[in-house]
């Protein structure tokens, strides 16, 4: 009973993660049926975003520029560089208003599994840049296996050279109540504990 | 640290259904790091379609062209009327493959305090497409209110009319356990029992 367009535009909205058959045909009548405009615009911008956004020459996050607004900005610490896996580390980070340095976005993390080694990750430009003004890197990366090798692979390759290699903090979040949290962060966060 | 297309992409997002900022963001950066083909294909399929998609003219459904397929196909029965809220159902009918009359979208129900009365619903276009030959009027609208009343009000309207009107079984579903069925339902079936 509908056309092929209709089709075309729900197994089109199927790339979308967590969008299944179900949903996309709620977004597609959703936007026939009641947000032409919507529809209209998400289509431009979409088109737009996918053509010109590239990525940062420093730091490797998405950016529409050569540099993004971190890495160009003039209140920036250069000194400090945090390594993340990803853009929306960089976000939550930043959101949480409580750092001033520059950050190196790896976009994932080493997996051979998935053929992702040193190179995919920019790993020459990371050490490349620690030959400059930086002093400390800071490793903002998943308590994952493969985070972990990331992490033990950075620090090895920062070993000649003079900078510091730190990790942020591990233990029990801000809220959570001990009950619910899981015996190896609980033992993380024993070890790891500070004089008040 | 985001340009602003990106934030400008997460915003045009936020129009679908179910979409809040988080998701927003995860979509925004899954296109952008990878899949900007699907990302590329998704903005021009929305442009396609909102551009290209009306309504058809007989049955009021979501269409390409002047006529739908069902409308225009030779193989449905012209005498028989299904009169439904919105295209998804009748995708939904479509798909239990057991009906091969035509339909007839409200794309609503009558609904006073949306503003929503006979004339939005095409309840003239329908009364009009009854004097032809239509001799049964399917009644498959939801068990609301607002269906119900709607259900109501095409009752009266084709009161004078020779069409007979029916209104869709109710009862359990088909693998409905008889202990997780509501009140309502269950009282409705056991009025409505049938000889075996």
């Amino acid at each position: 009973m509908q056309g092929s367009i209709i089709d075309e535009l729900k197994e089109s909205f199927r790339v979308l993660p967590g969008v299944g058959p179900k949903t996309a045909q709620r977004m597609v009548l959703h936007l026939l049926q009641r947000d032409r405009h919507g529809g209209r615009l998400l289509g431009q911008k979409l088109l737009e975003a996918m053509e010109r956004v590239g990525q940062c020459r420093m730091c490797r996050n998405l950016s529409e520029s050569n540099l993004c607004a971190v890495c160009e900005s003039a209140h920036r610490d250069r000194s400090q560089l945090c390594i993340v896996e990803s853009p929306v580390d960089v976000v939550a980070i930043e959101q949480s208003a409580s750092y001033r340095g520059c950050y190196f976005v790896l976009m994932g993390n080493l997996s051979p599994i998935e053929g992702i080694g040193p190179e995919e990750l920019g790993m020459d430009a990371l050490a490349h840049r620690c030959e400059d003004d930086v002093r400390e890197v800071i490793l903002a990366l998943s308590a994952s296996v493969e985070g972990e090798a990331t992490a033990h692979y950075i620090s090895e390759l920062l070993k000649t050279s003079k900078v510091q290699v730190t990790r942020i903090a591990r233990g029990i979040p801000i809220g959570g109540e001990l009950e619910y949290v899981d015996g190896n962060t609980l033992a993380l966060a024993l070890s790891g504990r500070k004089p008040l």
